[in-house]
């Protein structure tokens, strides 16, 4: 898993461009199921080993920072758009297109290195949540603050005034 | 495993109504991730679990009757409500809520036996592929017969006047 | 999961008898790998889930009993009889074969009730790890006495004399 | 997954030496379980991922070579050394030890890289099954070859006089 790194393909490299915070990952044997295609479950795992990166980059993790504020998942999406078979090697593009109140929406991108193209894309929507109050909380700001160093797309920002 | 029984609890029997495929499944140990809950991909297995149970039902498997036609899955979404732990057992109900020309809409939902409500809600589009010519297919005729016989609550149909 | 029922078949509730834990799982049709039968990972999921039943039983899960005694999985071996596919369901049995002073080994077995028969049989070795102090820790008396009080199969027990 | 490779890191470099197959795999966060090490599953999908890259060196995939003749597992066992967490990257070294007259031998090392250290180490023996035939095959002759031709530790070999 080489964080944040480029693959050497251009074309690769430009589909992943608009996603600040990219691994890569090898599609095991295993990962496939009867229909003999990666199951669709492993696609969410690999959104997850994304948005846990991007969450290391911008600090939130349980517990991290002292706060108690760590992230919990309230809803995700994938559309799947190429099948895709052993072997292979998927570069996770994740990025954040919207910062809420208590919430930050990230976009996923799954680029297959054995197709040169887009094999799925996804979005996920990530509460802050406030482990020791048992509540929902707002964003911290240096998250906030990290989250905006991260991405140089537009990102949606609610609130704050 | 079983199929399409109702549990005994009456208020998870109304949720579970208006779902005609209805199955029931352990929660493991192992489902639990690090952050001491059911990990977010599981919930995506039970769904799986949902649909096939479905398909076997509305007689579409890939090459079931013959035709050729079997199903492909487009997109899928979760919105989790309430983290799971172990023990718990959850009941998986499965409706069509759409047939489209060459799809059909799924809503899922879970429903936790230790919680006695919903847990988790989703949605997917399964496409009816036709492996053999490799391109989607019409959904075959004898399928979209046996969902609607299926299903009590209506169903959108596309096209076919 | 029916902890310790035994299924109607006769044939099976024999293959089962030795095993004073016994739970039933569905074979998903995503347990399902490229090669169209359930997947070897897949057994050693059972075995665990079997496994944490017996601990349950046996008073044994980390922090439980305020002794911050707990199980650390040792080595673990599968040997495949049957090939499983979807749809079918399993039951697994889970007994202990020796206590030793500061481990404890069990036998599992899966039996698959489509094919009346031994799917697999499995070993695993679990140490009893004092979590606060970071090291093994003697098998606590009452943990003992409640295995030779599951069992009605001999056990060999180490030293204690 | 760069196969066959070796770690710049010296000490792991020795570790995998007597492997003559080697392969580079991420541990992702969603392979941690409850207890927050990595599931014990989750070896043995790692050893299944070395096999594989051991099964196409030496030609011995299911219908490789027109022949019918593919492997099929018969047992394994993990004997784990020290609990694994995210981030970290294991190499997965995998060799054959013995060369039966109708099943071949594995053995396998994980070694993680955050220690430096042999965190696991298994075995595997797998049949060469005749699918066409539905039996046991002997270990067709290139494939026995391809072995010798890829250890240059000794290798026990049966039968062929």
């Amino acid at each position: 898993m080489e964080m944040d790194a480029l693959p050497a393909d251009p074309a690769v490299q430009e589909l992943l461009r608009p996603y600040p915070v990219r691994i890569s990952l090898p599609v095991q044997w295993g990962d496939m199921d009867a229909m003999q295609h990666v199951n669709n479950t492993v696609y969410f795992r690999w959104f997850e080993s994304g948005r846990v990166a991007y969450f290391e980059r911008m600090g939130l993790l349980a517990g991290s920072e002292g706060s108690g504020v760590g992230p919990i998942l309230h809803s995700t999406h994938c559309r799947y758009r190429v099948p895709l078979t052993y072997p292979d090697t998927v570069w996770v593009g994740t990025r954040v297109t919207e910062i809420g109140l208590d919430r930050v929406h990230f976009a996923h991108r799954i680029v297959s290195l054995a197709h040169g193209r887009v094999a799925a894309e996804g979005t996920a929507v990530v509460v802050t949540y406030d482990y020791r109050e048992a509540r929902k909380a707002p964003v911290p700001e240096p998250v906030r603050r990290r989250i905006l160093a991260l991405e140089s797309e537009p990102v949606a920002v609610a609130g704050g005034a």
